[in-house]
């Protein structure tokens, strides 16, 4: 695979696999900025058949097995869980310079489905996690510009091929994104504390209020507060199903961290500490508007 | 005190005690609908001296007792906790038929505390509560638009004044607001679940990033789902210190009932039960689904 000229940009061929929200995204993205001639695939025939439709994919992939021998890059846009038998469908058909990535949010467990179905890690594996989203999923949400200003964190081995680490780098560039580098296990304690505890507390703070008596009091009167808290309760569950299975040693540590300092704020109320109680609140407001103000 | 004409209107004096985010906004938007007179009071004469600048409020009350003595209308729109000294000051100064009413987050607490001071509670005391904020606070902050398409619950008693009632009703209707009636202890639970609980969670999380050993990277890589989730937590310490304190019991309680729906998610994540895992996020997504569709 050639690099770098304009001519060597439009011969990159560019396989997406799962065109939900992320996949979709970036393969318009591409797309739109002509980075790469882009070829989709998705179990759902309905799902390819809209990206066709919209202008998102250059081709639809019929047959996986036939799309992955003259994909120069296959990128893994599906739920964490099923990319080990992407692993297997990649082993049979892909060409054997044939750069991997992926989009999942948990990064040891791709990365430990590569060593089952490789062997090992693969040299052209790039373990990859843009950090963007949105509460809509799905092929029509689709937005090129997703990933504009957002980070996106490679996790590659010492082995890793520095070429295909550099390619996928400049392609999320092309997006937009800002490409860090991290270990991926720090990647996943990371991301448990930011993203994957968030996303089960709304989940279960909905579901709290769904089981209460006064439910249909309580969703009347549910203001905005509730409403920008529990957006992410609106994620694909599917999604976060895998998410938290693959990442759960990390997500079961953040839960129980939480789960402290729960306790002590209820302990604060209970025994009317007050000044513990305008400890923590106070802290909690300064570090958040920090995190505001810098980000 | 006359009504309707707009005479009367013009020459309705409101005062509002506490010049926060929502005393400031209900002074701001009264002020410039020309529904009523309005003048001022706050703890801090620096906010006094802003509101007076901003043009907020038509007169700084220099002395409470004074202000107390000409008031029609005395709004509270101070931390909870707060509430009792002034109806000490109102018994003291107000007119027998100035009607009160307040702006705070927990109804049976100030009603208790009306109690205290007054022996029972006062027929033209007329409790309220906009289901309206940010998680910005202060006098700058004030936004005589906040209540437009809000609701506003008032919690009057049997006995409440009919026409205390009817007039702190048409303020709210004035500033653009829904208003509706509820039962004081029904509030404080509706509200202990759709407000107060996600507040903690929201303060909780902070805390509990802030604490960890990543702190640094935590809050370098939080994405948007954490934004929002936190938004809340920059909200003023003191009023929701005040609020949980006066709110404790039901707010213990829907610590309690989320706790339950926390650990259960936690046990399907570690035992990793995959069916459970689904029906919790997916009944939680659709709840919040249809939440967003109605409002």
């Amino acid at each position: 695979m050639s690099k770098d000229s304009n001519t060597a940009k439009a011969s990159l061929e560019v396989l997406v696999i799962g065109l939900g929200l992320i996949g979709a995204s970036v393969a318009k993205g591409l797309r739109q900025r002509a980075v790469a001639r882009i070829s989709g695939f998705d179990t759902q025939p309905a799902t390819l058949r809209k990206a066709c439709e919209l202008g998102i994919i250059d081709s639809a992939a019929a047959d996986l097995g036939s799309a992955l021998t003259t994909a120069d890059v296959v990128m893994l846009a599906v739920p964490v869980l099923a990319m080990e038998a992407l692993f297997e469908d990649i082993r049979k058909h892909a060409a054997a310079d044939c750069i991997i990535t992926d989009v999942g949010s948990v990064k040891c467990s791709t990365i430990d489905a590569a060593v089952r179905v490789f062997g090992r890690v693969p040299a052209r594996l790039v373990p990859g996690h843009p950090i963007a989203g949105s509460e809509n999923s799905g092929v029509a949400a689709a937005d090129a510009m997703l990933f504009e200003r957002h980070k996106v964190i490679l996790t590659p081995q010492d082995h890793t091929d520095g070429e295909a680490l550099q390619l996928v780098a400049r392609l999320w560039r092309e997006l937009g994104a800002e490409v860090v580098e991290m270990d991926a296990a720090q990647h996943d304690e990371v991301l448990a504390a930011t993203s994957h505890l968030p996303h089960m507390l709304a989940y279960a703070l909905v579901d709290t209020l769904v089981s209460m008596e006064q439910k249909q009091k309580i969703f009347d009167f549910a203001a905005g507060g509730f409403r920008d808290f529990s957006r992410i309760a609106s994620s694909d569950p599917r999604m976060w199903h895998d998410i938290v299975l693959a990442n759960k040693v990390s997500v079961l540590a953040a839960i129980d961290v939480f789960d402290a300092h729960l306790a002590g704020l209820r302990r604060a109320i209970e025994t009317e500490d007050s000044q513990a109680l305008m400890e923590t609140l106070s802290r909690a407001k300064t570090a958040r508007d920090e995190f505001v103000e810098k980000s």
